[in-house]
């Protein structure tokens, strides 16, 4: 058992990550979509296939004590939203940056699930020529979805259409992954296939 | 004025990262060498040069109220380390990751502005072929050093040598950066030159 400097027990913060997540499930393994992810990149990081790492949680700090003698304590925050999307890195000397989203829905992927700042910042990569993705939990499946076809459905929503993915449009565009051990989500394999043939 | 659900009142975020790092002066512009490179990011993204984000600060998150009808409070979080550098992003499809440093030292740089763990990102980044370096503030002037340079500089350290940079390597090893207007610091100029010719 750790305790901090207040004499605090040490709680992992995926808990608390997890906690924020509640609603949403992700198969019945008692692990995310982001654990696996977080599982990959370690992976490739310690094999040399990629160094990919997520984005610390953007938090907005309000207040914060500076205590003599032990560690500043931030004693108020607040989540705040990202101005990118949560993952990116490099491999082979390209820049990689993907977002990752889970839905429980049964039929379509909700484009909600996707913030506009994260969608402009995704077309800003793609107009730097960067490698850019989603992966998607959706309907019992992994899947890896190209930014310039997310782009193509959320155009569609935008001039009026609807307002989600549906699962035969997913099957269509995107590229299934299916669930490993080490790593458990290879979407380098797919990233390969696709850019570096 | 805007007030947090809780009727606080918002401070900036840049006020409480400042009060953090004012041991270090950067000038007497009352600006930070984080605000400049914010600024030049903000400048290359708009301008569609690169997009290139600074991380979010890492904070291990301890406690989190959930009030109903208002924003989850963290009521207690500590800073903890970045496991990678600070700046990352993609130019021309190339992955661009740095770290900026400054020191109010008259003669040197010492070594110990940087942590392992970041040092040993820069080598992972390498291997992938991605472009790494850092910025340096020091002795009145700002540098751009590639991040093959300092891991010379480390390796000597760790084999016993000394513990910085004088001032005289760095002004045979480091690319000197004019303060522009926009972008303030253009290092995107001294990568073209670089790597792109």
């Amino acid at each position: 058992m750790f305790r901090y400097p207040n004499g605090k027990v040490y709680k992992p913060q995926e808990d608390i990550e997890k906690r924020r997540k509640k609603s949403i499930t992700y198969s019945n393994r008692g692990m995310t979509l982001e654990d696996d992810l977080n599982e990959t990149n370690l992976y490739y990081l310690e094999n040399n296939i990629a160094v990919i790492h997520k984005k610390p949680t953007p938090v907005q700090i309000v207040n914060v004590h500076y205590p003599k003698r032990s560690a500043a304590v931030i004693k108020e925050a607040y989540f705040k939203q990202s101005s990118t999307t949560d993952y990116n890195g490099v491999y082979r000397g390209k820049y990689i940056d993907f977002e990752a989203k889970e839905t429980k829905n049964k039929t379509s992927f909700p484009l909600q699930n996707f913030h506009e700042h994260q969608v402009s910042h995704m077309e800003n990569v793609l107009a730097q020529d960067g490698i850019c993705f989603v992966i998607l939990s959706a309907f019992d499946e992994i899947y890896l979805l190209e930014a310039e076809a997310l782009l193509k459905f959320w155009g569609r929503m935008k001039n009026g259409g609807r307002k989600s993915i549906t699962m035969d449009e997913i099957n269509v565009s995107a590229h299934k992954m299916t669930l490993g051990f080490q790593p458990r989500i290879d979407y380098i394999k797919i990233i390969d296939k696709l850019y570096f043939n």
